[in-house]
């Protein structure tokens, strides 16, 4: 396999969020030889730390570097490096200084395929949010006159949007199956770590059995545990089969 | 090149939309070793045959007729073979025997792929029916029950929707670009084949134009003729890029 | 004004609803010098009249001719003709016999415009029936193939979708508004030959001065009654203005 | 609790689908004292027999009689009777033989719910057509014309649609979860008669437990299991909470 | 009638829209027993007073003081409590202490249910950028991090989004109506409060007066005035009648 | 012809926009006597000018002027006059103060008709924030508590989107086609004042070749060249052909 010098992004807004809906992709990619990127937004310290902050001794601080911890480790037990924003969260702010390093990001990696979230999210608005700073920093990448004399090789990636926690509320369309079948045990415990959402562990785990069965029923090959992804823009193909 | 024993399928309501809205995918196929097929389920006798019906003896057999020798050199100079179902258009009206037929082709042929019409079309009837029986068959087809006791080996093959004359109009998306450069000398000899239809040979060539321009716009790999289909199912993948 | 020559179709399931959904339409064109023919599809004689059944010795016979004669007087006080396919309501039943007399219709007529029902309605499954019928013999009208050898001059005329009863339910959009100010007098003296749907006369008088109010805001011009319809296709324009 | 005399409907096209999808339903409105009817158009003799078939004496009658006792078992089980429509499978096909019958039913049920398939299904057209075979008749259900004379109360029900194999897919959305926390062990229970089917077993578990989480999650009150259901009309209320 | 300590909450981007579309809620509540809270986001002094504007005398200060007078008089007549945020209209520009506010509110309050805006509006910007609000801080509300310490119990409510002015250009679904009988005297008297849009007083009866037609046509009980609700997350029932 | 007095405006977020998009309804409207004014909210200095970055000694004050210059002329050429915004784009920010002079516009040209990008466009987000921009502004403008006591006359004007570069991702719906065969060799000749976009000229040519196709096929009357153009408002009608 040789994937050398081939890269992937993801953009999330919070930690739970790249293990959950897009481990398995980060996993697998890294496996076949992909350098992995995360663009971790926020720690999700106001709205995803619920337990830390039921601590008698919380601070933002603390929370803070916490989660921070827990993102670095589920990062690496996946094979990916993470960059964090700390750009806040409930809500979510990004400023300029965020836009012009998420384009230098795309920059800097040139990445096979970006992932991020879906375009709706009624329950979370982080995630839509973090979508559309995903894609517009995307788009700005091509701009030449975007800090000009820059050397870089860039070509706009395509867009997969990972799975939301209730797909159907989200208007998300699962276009893509990937099995994950050989990363799994990696994917699973990385859950893990992130301890103090043990309630969502087993949930996840039905997403990824649920995603298995429609991955092997579309295609007919067998497939045990999937991940979903919407595609945002159309595919090129010279073989439809 | 081993893709001996492939097999595609195109499911069509009249003559010249396999030539127009799937030309490239089957010359491209059939250049790779692909078995296709094309199942036409009328001759357009009565609604695409304008030019035909203003000879002085028309007939409906001379016209039908006419229509068949066309479509049967158009299958051919594309690499195709084709059978003919005579079903009527305008409007196209499918019995249990057509339903019958169609399943066994699909039991016979055990396709790689499915081509047929986009689900809506305002312009034209006969193109939702006949996305729809290709879509049913397909399903009974997996029936054990149906015609029990026969031998096949079946699994149901992905669809893909072909470009309607308006794409807008029936909600087409776009979804995946075929790069038929390849065969375009093919696609485009076998529009004159189409003689009485003339007028379309330069509307479908910048149909293929536009189309490559946004394959080569959505990939970053030049393009120059595409074409688009809209795909109905999920896809599986064991990468994503 | 000089609109010799000119004509509309009217394609309703029941008798009450081209008084209620397009009687300001007909009394409008009517008046302007158009030949207007209604083609009534069925008497509505089992789902629409639940008052004649009421009646101790009510047959069908007698509930059909009833709603006929109501049916003829209202389309004679907005100034059209009516034609009657007695196809049988709740369901309507349309068979080929009444497909080729549609068709006959369309080339008969040659239209400027024909009006029908919209697209969906979770309320009443001849409404959607009567309008795809309307549809699909306004594409077939075009096929030369179809009763070859026939004389007439037919060009499938622009589609408009009359407001169903419950506009949001059925995925109607309000397109355009037609200003039936002039009119209203009629339309409303023609509700009362619908005496046993009396409860109907209001809700129908203030579906148009809601249309009117909605009218009147989107083009800064006054207009107390009006009729929506939806547009099935693209409108082709000298001037946007 | 005083439900006698209420009841209610459920329009299914092949056994499975009753107790996947509306087994919690049932089972929930049985043990509150409703009367539960199944309507069940076919006994998934062809499509949904695929082990019965791979028996070597298999034949159409002993596969449709072996469905039959499932079913029959699986509706006692959940406290429902059944009616079997046997119109066949893979295509399910609707004579007006079975529309009179299902307008009967309604008719002498007066139910206070009808459940039945979602509005679309790429995977399986026999469940849309079922959905529309069960709104149509419960439309016309209303209609006095219908075999006037009658006696009976009829009110048109609210319709709930159950979820089908792949929501997404088949653009359902969940507007109502039911809680089926106390019928669980019955549900559960009853997928064990549908032996053949065992992969399932665990499938339809991890879709009530997904559910649960959401009927959780969106009213704060905790569940456990969940049916989703999608309303088709408005609802009336006399307080929002 | 024991409601005592239940709370509903409305949000609302300028005066009118909580007497027009939410009035019946209101009052019916109220009576109910519920303290009912109307977070009112600006005076619409901009673009909801051209009748203000036109006295030769008028500023910014005396458009603002009259319609909160108004706005004051109509609540308390509805038997709500308002507070007003005082952010501006056309366009309506909300700070990080509005948004600071809100969630403030929506901890005290802890609502049964929160009234706002539909979700689009291509009248009136204001009306979606309130209902993005309304959404946005009812979520960072149950943020733990959002103001750590603070002691409350919180669960976020249910979300009905109230009818726009044309509803079908704004994609509004009534998935509720309401029966306001009991109040519609007390909501039409409180339209007399906005003396300067009497234009508005038949409209929005007539509105009422649909919806009731609509709410008994679905439900077969009787309501003459009625107020159609579209919600934004599924519901948990116990019982589907 | 006399439209003395009449006036048109189009927004548009970069030069191109109005060549490519709308360079067929500036001139027809130009020459039929309408003052057409263009507000260009950018110059595309950072996006869209990868050819003029190519120069060794580019500089972001020449690649504006450049691009500035080509404007100019393009409008001229098409009959029209332009206002530069310079608001930058990739991304495009708009102020507050932009925000004002916009309505300003509006409120001093009062035009009959606005012109602006689609609502959606994942490839170029400058052209929704413009469409978006040109929305709020338009209804902003009616408001008379902005700038009181300005003295204008004004009515929002209808509002056609023009179609973007790849219609079918962006969600454009052709609802009117617009006959710019008399004055296409004006809009093809503009093109060749975009130099460094030679690759477009086919391109939208092609375009335009299309519509024209569907302009004549909706309509029965010839037409050559079209642009195409989504309404998205309702209009009002006195007949309806």
């Amino acid at each position: 396999m040789s994937n050398a010098g081939k890269t992937g992004l993801v953009v999330t807004a919070h930690p739970g969020d790249f293990v959950w809906r897009a481990g398995g992709a980060i996993a697998l990619h890294a496996k076949k030889g992909y350098r992995i990127k995360i663009a971790c937004l926020s720690f999700g310290e106001r709205g995803e730390s619920q337990f830390a902050w039921k601590e008698a001794d919380a601070t933002m601080e603390k929370v803070k570097a916490g989660r921070r911890d827990e993102a670095q480790r589920a990062a690496e037990m996946l094979g990916a490096e993470i960059e964090f924003f700390d750009a806040g969260d409930y809500p979510l702010r990004l400023t300029e200084a965020h836009f012009d390093r998420m384009v230098g990001i795309y920059r800097e990696l040139n990445p096979s395929f970006v992932l991020t979230h879906a375009l709706e999210d009624p329950y979370n608005f982080d995630h839509p949010n973090a979508a559309h700073f995903a894609q517009e920093t995307r788009v700005v990448a091509q701009a030449m006159g975007h800090k000009p004399g820059a050397k870089y090789t860039y070509s706009a990636p395509p867009v997969f949007l990972f799975e939301p926690h209730q797909p159907e509320m989200c208007n998300f369309k699962p276009q893509v199956i990937l099995n994950i079948d050989e990363v799994w045990g990696i994917k699973r415990k990385t859950f893990e770590i992130l301890a103090a959402q043990k309630h969502l562990w087993a949930y996840y785990e039905r997403v990824a059995l649920q995603r298995g069965v429609q991955g092997g029923r579309n295609t007919g090959k067998p497939m045990t545990y999937g991940e979903a992804y919407q595609r945002l823009f159309p595919m090129a193909m010279e073989e439809l089969a």
